[in-house]
């Protein structure tokens, strides 16, 4: 049989079922016959025997194959039988969706780390439980007795959540708004798709920032959008390429992450979230400002979000719990104008219908509780002690094939690999020698970047967790030799 | 200024807000300049001074006027002086984006609902908090500690959740699946996205009922697919209809909702289940089965989902708890083939990175609680009894006016309204005399049909509410003589 490409998007496993159900209704295997063992097969096809019990699975599922124990794998009679019986050909409904798939890199990860929970991950761009507030969530999960009537919630976001957010924003991030302005998301995820998906065109062109996390998320290219990029250097984007971008291509909204860019880190220099915004009202055109980790600052003076110096509206605010609290709750929100807000609302009934009201209870408790402004100088204090971790490890494991700026919040460092390497070669030795991080070309950058999310490994692997990666980095180096 | 347009889809505020931000551009009202006063201008215009209120407080948020109390609403010097700073046209934003809004009757439906909360309330569809098991509920969530890290789920779902699935599906629905053949969602609105969204490209043609929930779903139209009606008769959809479309139009995709079909209540009779399973299985034809009402059979004994009688694995299988316990939880699940699975979650994280676990623990305690079944044939009963209040309302009140066959599961009445009536004028004079519903064509069924969910208002409020509806009708009646 034909041998699975393993540089295809495609995974064996299902490379493996197609050929078969080709070959089947080819009639190469007529009905009743008999398959070859998953051994056999695997060995030919020089795969995992796993691999080759997937492929058997999913053509059983779909009716293709029948197995019995002991007697092995058999054409399906009743489907290829006399009376013709078709199975739809899901995989070729899969394939034909309008909205695209996650980028390979992501999709490996998430099943690497399926996979290998030994893994240290250096990938999720999440908090690990030994900085996320579990004990307070839980602590207020029992003292709360959730008695509301479990009916559709109201579209725009739980009534006292809005509230509490409006105290919230107004004392930690300056911004002064009122419950009307304010949608609850899923989080910054969903704010972002509601944007691309009710907002914009196909067709469209907007900005980005390079690299940039939006690279990452097939949202966009599923909306039809034209990406053009905003260079970050280490004072963040430059707003003058704002200018020139609107002159060339007419870019109908700016995407931004000011304040700990994910990947980079960076926070957009002050100076030119003033000129930012000075651009972004000259031309009337509007911002997304996303603002996941700005209180994550590690001196606990967190910068100002653009938000907070608009007089004028331009702005569009998305904020989370995700990077913060706990991912787990999906809970965020957006700051907009009422017109806007009354649209992604709309848009968001038809697409799920809004979101369950009890995470919104639970942080909107939260939000109220003595607990937030402990838990967020904790969370400062763990997360600079784990990037001075990471950055030690790096430079006593690496002290002359990597390069990087340090991080002042966040929770990620954006790491240079000095010498030519292949981000797949890398990435793939780092996961055979115990540890996983995010290629930087998920971000758009250009090979030999590497993003180390430092918040979610427990504080103990992140040494070791390096040590794999240089030696990984090593394996790959002295191969290209 | 312009009389705004009452037929519009437009909100009136928004419609004033335009006319006075296009009248300010084009010079008439200069910067600084004081704007008419809120009473005078409804006056003006005929409109609720409310109305005008919320029409400047859109154009505060757009940084177009400033108010200052006691000396009215004046033209923000700031936006329109010398150095001209432009906020987004939002609203120009708002009607660009690809994803299409609600239908106008739903909106309105919303809208009336969150004006005037003493409407009795037979539009929304859903169960009262009187038949929801919110006790049972509540004291699942305060027996059991919700201790889990809240990191990012599993994109396919909560596991101890599709384990209980597995249990559920084949002792409540005859459906033999396996934890990895279900996909989670909020709820069957997201899993119809999902399909729509991933499957299914623009241009494709599709089956749907006629009239059919899924006519009142722009999602259908936003993913570009074009519609194909199966008219339902007595004993449901006519299978011989499928063949030819298909044969017509190439129909990609059927989408039914066989049990107590929504609006109308039917069920797909016995044979056609058979019928239609083999017209699928001969074109290898995809049937999406919608199965939110089968469990409120009033006799206990709900029709077989086709996924039950589904061999090769034709049928996509869609359930949820929000029409048989909690529509607040936001959990619902699919059965599907794995590529399907794997697909639709990977797209799901792009979307809104997956659900809370929060809500997903909570329903996983539900399922393996003792409380289902017992809540289930209470369920049944309230069901029953409502749908009897109903049923002698309408005789007593209307028993010339109106004719509808009565439902044997399900939360809705289909009802015809006998003499001609127009949908819009029977709607808001409805709304007058304290009553809602869903007009007819909402589902896509000609004007004079009314849908009634008896689920939601209590008890109490079933023949007062059709008291009003019938003084509503005959006012109506009595308008167009």
């Amino acid at each position: 049989m034909r041998q699975p490409d393993r540089h295809s998007n495609q995974p064996l496993y299902q490379q493996i079922a197609d050929d078969i159900e080709r070959r089947i209704s080819y009639g190469e295997f007529p009905p009743g016959s008999l398959l070859p063992s998953e051994r056999k097969l695997a060995e030919q096809l020089g795969v995992n025997r796993s691999t080759v019990i997937l492929a058997y699975a999913e053509l059983r599922a779909l009716g293709i194959v029948e197995s019995r124990t002991g007697s092995g794998t058999r054409v399906s009679k009743y489907k290829w039988g006399a009376t013709p019986k078709h199975t739809p050909n899901w995989h070729r409904y899969v394939e034909g969706g309008s909205f695209l798939p996650n980028l390979p890199f992501l999709r490996r990860v998430r099943e690497a780390l399926q996979q290998d929970n030994t893994l240290i991950d250096f990938a999720s761009g999440e908090l690990g439980a030994d900085i996320s507030p579990v004990k307070e969530i839980n602590t207020l999960m029992d003292e709360n007795h959730y008695t509301a009537y479990l009916g559709y919630a109201d579209p725009q976001g739980f009534g006292p959540l809005r509230e509490a957010l409006v105290t919230y924003l107004s004392q930690y991030r300056g911004i002064q708004t009122t419950e009307s302005s304010i949608l609850i998301t899923s989080g910054s995820q969903q704010s972002l798709y509601l944007i691309t998906q009710c907002l914009l065109a196909p067709g469209d062109a907007v900005a980005i920032e390079d690299p940039s996390y939006c690279y990452s998320l097939p949202i966009f290219q599923s909306a039809g959008l034209r990406l053009f990029r905003l260079p970050v250097d280490a004072k963040g984007i430059r707003p003058e390429d704002v200018r020139s971008l609107y002159k060339k291509h007419r870019i109908k909204m700016v995407f931004v992450n000011p304040n700990y860019q994910n990947p980079t880190g960076i926070a957009l220099d002050a100076g030119r979230r003033i000129e930012l915004l000075d651009v972004a009202s000259e031309l009337g055109l509007p911002i997304v400002e996303d603002d996941p980790f700005s209180l994550t600052a590690y001196n606990g003076m967190p910068p100002q979000p653009l938000k907070s110096m608009d007089p004028i509206g331009s702005v569009l605010y998305i904020g989370s719990f995700s990077k913060i609290a706990a991912s787990g709750l999906r809970v965020g929100w957006m700051v907009a104008p009422h017109s806007v807000v009354d649209r992604l609302a709309d848009a968001r009934q038809q697409m799920d219908f809004g979101l369950s009201v009890v995470p919104q209870q639970v942080a909107a408790q939260f939000l109220k509780s003595p607990y937030v402004q402990p838990h967020l100088e904790r969370l400062r204090m763990h997360l600079l002690y784990k990037r001075d971790l990471l950055i030690s490890a790096l430079r006593q494991e690496l002290p002359d094939l990597v390069s990087f700026s340090i991080p002042q919040g966040g929770l990620h460092l954006w790491c240079k690999i000095i010498p030519e390497v292949s981000d797949n070669k890398l990435f793939e030795e780092a996961i055979r020698h115990g540890v996983i991080f995010v290629p930087g070309s998920v971000y758009g950058s250009d090979s030999g970047y590497v993003r180390f999310t430092f918040a979610r490994p427990k504080t103990d692997e992140i040494v070791p967790g390096i040590a794999k990666f240089a030696a990984a980095l090593r394996a790959v180096l002295a191969q290209s030799n």
